[in-house]
């Protein structure tokens, strides 16, 4: 029956798709969970999702300042979808597991507290008190526990599990910076040796230990060894042996635990997949399955209904071949066996190699068969081709390094976007039009898609240049960036680099999940960074006359590296700046500059503002970063 | 016959160490093969290549000067040892292989090249004129190349083999490197934008691929974005990128790949090490073996000459174990594949652990087993017993952070002592000393050796304060260096952290062979970089009244950041400074300070001396670093 063909098909769209949700089995239930998966209803929550983000972009301190109610407006519309979803999510699945499961219960926490927030925060601005939008540390909790985003709280889960393996290295090693940090009090402390500022070395033990924290991120190398050294040179053994230690050994060590308990923890995600996959399979199999002799099967026709309800976009010819692959003794029924693997066999993706004819062929076959014509086949398919325009991009790059102000260089580019587009011709009249644009072929797309741009631009600049001479800045950089991204395809004629390319762009989806992880760390540092820090540094347009750019507004960093360094646009008066100098951090030099007592954020604030700089540095320097590093050694290894 | 077992023997100590040379094997061959194979000679080897390298401390430029006539004696002793050591291997292996062998060849002209380079240097010298003792890059090639140094010559191996491969990704990463220098060439050049220093920003191309470069090792974030980052928000996103892409993906590719090789390498060298150590057991069972009825088999008397033979220092009783071990069913001879084991049986140390009666126990027994006595031997070996232990160290640790002027701490250092003595007498008291003090007892050797030089050190201290106030600060650095390190102990108490160190111990002899590594590309550079750079820059003591000591010693270096930062002493002026100034390269940290145009060694010598310090950065950060991380990847997965 229907019904009976519906339930099926979930269940197999659930083992293609990876789902594990114990939805009710009732036709209304089907129907409702069907509507659940649809791509649609997905793309809208993701929307809300990006939107709710985005916000902060508009709320105080803002990018671009919106009214209050305008912004409270749109994110109570957001949490109507939120919950709506959750509402829709509560109607699959029966009552009881959906209060078992932790992320529901997480969302409907998060969804409330908002609402406190937004009131508590509405009523006080009404009254005219100042309060704070703490909620909004929360929001990244929507796009981690909402239901699809599997791959993300598997990348949390895995953090999770490493972090007691982690911990006991990480005291390991803060013991180590320790005990360091107090033979060097006792070494240098008394000795009145003063740093380059002229203050007291190593003076303060929780001085010294700061110094040496930093100094495993290598970002006072070698300033910090400086004075010590210089009064003698048996003290730089000390540093050495420290940096051995604790920068390089001990980061290696987090690296190693990080690496090991990702591949193990990948090995067990991989196997249960596996397994649910299977499961669901097999419960597919046996709502269709008929009794025939002794044994289960399933019947072509329910088995043709069921993929046409799974992937209604199959052609018949496609279909007729799944199920020869299937039914490989032709009986026209297949067993359990066979079924199960049905979602590996639709999630296959058939790139259709067979020949085409040319449309020139179909229209203009004498012409297309002529001596000439065959010639050109002949030399566009030939290596020399390849060589040929390899050697055009080298002479092009040369131009592009030259001064473009000159007549005849201006000139040149039009010859090369000219040799560019022949090349393109050429091959779409010697290659079939629809396989050259084959959705795997990425340098064609990318080639056409280059030249293309750069034509319609730089006819554009000269344009604009001709008539009135006026001079876009704006085009004129993206002339200058495509002209630069066509010179990339030198890479596709080596194959050794075609390789590397490969590897690096099939691991490019999950770098993805990987990038949503690094979207909540920076996303909740930001909000708090924004809390603590806006406003106390300003930033000044370079060209301003304003006494105070010079001290970054702020009349303590008068005189400070921080100031002198013109480093005022790293500050956290909205939520673009606090990413790039989260950025920053990250990369970790400079970092004790940006925040250091004599200078910066701890200078216009407090000296534990220090904790959340080193708490930052902890979380995504020591954990995250490890963890993308032994995501591309994972992905090399089985690329490469 | 005798010689026979010797042929055996020496089979047997090469299947034991690894050894892989086809001697001669006539028993004059055999008898001058055991010799050279012998730990004295080995030794002196190790030793004279060591001298050898340590020469460079007493040449131009020296720490200690000597004059050229002493070292260039010690240099040719050093000579004939290797001669020497190289003529008695040519006597052991066969003409043609000696011949064939690519480290005999380069030891021959390692040797021919420095006598040349000595003889031209001197005279030289005598006539007056300047010269480079240019051979002494060579030096290191002894270390490599002298037949014993099996592992270091395997590490460079894997590099070789990996080189390929690295070289791929690292064309790659540079073609990157001058595609994006070439963005920011066309989208910053134009702007008229200014660094720090007032100079013009991103015009020139080969600074800007420079600047990129350094960015890459993140030295010279963030202040390499800032210009462009004040003049627009946007343009962080081109740093952003460039970051992403070539100081995280790019890195991590090459230590994936460099690991990848590690690994495949590592397997492929256990493997031929365990054929080879196979083959030599054939072949010393092969020498012995009788026909006894249908199979050949070796007697227990010729086993037990051979094993004598190899390891005299083991018991009979001990013997006597290995063979009722190999010879399971007590047939008084044993076959092949029991044989061939012996290698493997001999490397395994038993450790002792049959239960030793405490000498107490003999002497006194009555006192001994006292009433008194057992209750001091359950307490000791009470938990509690190590508890308060732990929180004695801990009350110490505070103690130590405080002034030890003070005389109440000056005296509590007597009350710690002599808790720590107590302590191990009272260890020793319950423990039988000999297990006490087995080899494998790391712990308990550290601890009595640090309490025991503790108080050593503080008697002296205090005997040379009462008598006339004198104070050697040197003792009273020795104390506060054993006070810290006694704290260590701590760790072995939490056994989490015991396996970790454990780890890093075992690790230990492994790490040596990198250090090896490291010693030989470190001293190349060293010896390079003193023949370009020597005393180019000056330092001079902290105190020093010479106007010259602002800049250096060099005026091209007034009021630039290198001498501003009292970098001074970062020179080439000697092996030791050398060596330091590398790791700081190492490091990577300020290393554009170190030499950049405006700043230190380009400056006072040539642009185009960045090139040895980018060349540095590619063979020791890109290449050398990235084995140690994956040779502690590789350890820790096997270990932990
Ligand atoms: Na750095």
């Amino acid at each position: 029956s229907k019904v009976e063909i519906q339930l099926a098909a979930a269940y197999v769209s659930d083992a293609q798709y990876n789902r594990n949700i114990l939805f009710d089995r009732s036709p209304e239930g089907i129907r409702l969970y069907r509507l659940y998966n649809h791509w649609g209803l997905l793309s809208i929550t993701y929307i809300f999702i990006v939107v709710d983000l985005a916000l902060a972009i508009f709320e105080e301190p803002a990018v671009v300042p919106l009214p209050i109610w305008a912004t409270s407006l749109v994110e109570f519309l957001c949490l109507l979808v939120f919950t709506g979803r959750l509402v829709h999510f509560a109607k699959v699945i029966p009552r009881k597991s959906f209060w078992k499961d932790a992320k529901n219960i997480c969302i409907i926490v998060t969804i409330l507290l908002t609402l406190v927030d937004m009131i508590i925060y509405g009523s006080l601005k009404v009254t005219g008190y100042y309060g704070d939008r703490w909620s909004r540390v929360l929001r990244p909790l929507f796009l981690v526990n909402i239901t699809e985003s599997r791959q993300v709280r598997r990348a949390f889960r895995s953090i999770r599990n490493t972090l007691p393996q982690i911990l006991y290295v990480f005291l390991l090693f803060i013991f180590s910076v320790l005990m360091f940090s107090l033979m060097a009090l006792k070494l240098f402390g008394k000795r009145n040796y003063l740093t380059i500022e002229g203050k007291p070395y190593f003076t303060n033990y929780l001085e010294v230990v700061f110094n040496l924290y930093v100094l495993v991120t290598t970002a006072n190398s070698p300033d910090v060894m400086m004075p010590a050294y210089n009064n003698n040179t048996w003290f730089s053994i000390f540093f050495i042996l420290y940096i051995i230690i604790n920068t390089y050994v001990f980061m290696s060590v987090f690296l190693a635990v990080i690496y090991n308990n990702y591949k193990k923890h990948l090995k067990e995600e991989v196997k249960q997949l596996v397994s649910v996959k299977r499961h669901k399979m097999v419960k597919a199999f046996k709502v269709l399955q008929v009794c025939e002799g002794n044994e289960y099967i399933v019947r072509q026709s329910h088995w043709n209904q069921l993929v046409k309800m799974v992937e209604p976009s199959i052609s018949n010819a496609y279909r007729e071949l799944l199920w020869s692959v299937s039914d490989d003794e032709q009986k026209g029924y297949i067993g359990k066996v066979a079924f199960v693997q049905l979602a590996d066999l639709l999630n296959i993706r058939v790139i259709t190699t067979k020949a085409r004819i040319h449309p020139l062929q179909t229209w203009l076959p004498d012409l297309y068969h002529s001596a000439g014509s065959r010639l050109i086949h002949k030399m566009v398919q030939h290596k020399g081709f390849v060589y040929a325009y390899d050697l055009i991009i080298l002479i092009n790059a040369v131009f592009i390094g030259l001064d473009e102000e000159n007549a005849i260089i201006a000139y040149a580019e039009w010859v090369f976007l000219g040799l560019y587009l022949v090349e393109i011709s050429l091959k779409l009249y010697t290659y079939e039009p629809r396989l050259f644009f084959a959705k795997h072929q990425f340098w064609n797309w990318f080639d056409t898609i280059i030249i293309i741009a750069a034509l319609v631009a730089t006819i554009v600049t000269s344009v604009l240049r001709s008539s009135g001479g006026y001079n876009s800045q704006q085009v004129l950089d993206i002339v200058f960036i495509l002209r630069v991204l066509r010179l990339i395809r030198i890479v596709d004629s080596i194959k050794r680099f075609r390789s590397i390319i490969n590897t690096l762009m099939n691991i490019g989806p999950t770098m993805l999940t990987f990038g949503q992880l690094v979207v909540v760390v920076y996303y909740i540092f930001a909000i708090i960074g924004m809390e603590i820090f806006k406003y106390k540094i300003k930033s000044y347009s370079p060209d301003s006359t304003d006494p105070e750019s010079e001290f970054c507004g702020n009349i303590l960093l008068k005189d400070s590296k921080f100031a002198n360094y013109k480093y005022c646009k790293n500050n956290f008066n909205n939520i673009v700046s606090s990413f790039i100098l989260l950025l920053e951090l990250t990369v970790v030099n400079q970092w004790h500059d940006i925040l250091l007592k004599q200078n910066g954020f701890t200078m216009v604030t407090h000296i534990s503002a220090i904790l959340y700089f080193i708490i930052f540095h902890i979380v995504v320097v020591i954990i995250i970063l490890n963890i993308f590093i032994a995501f591309i050694l994972e992905a090399f290894f089985v690329e490469y």
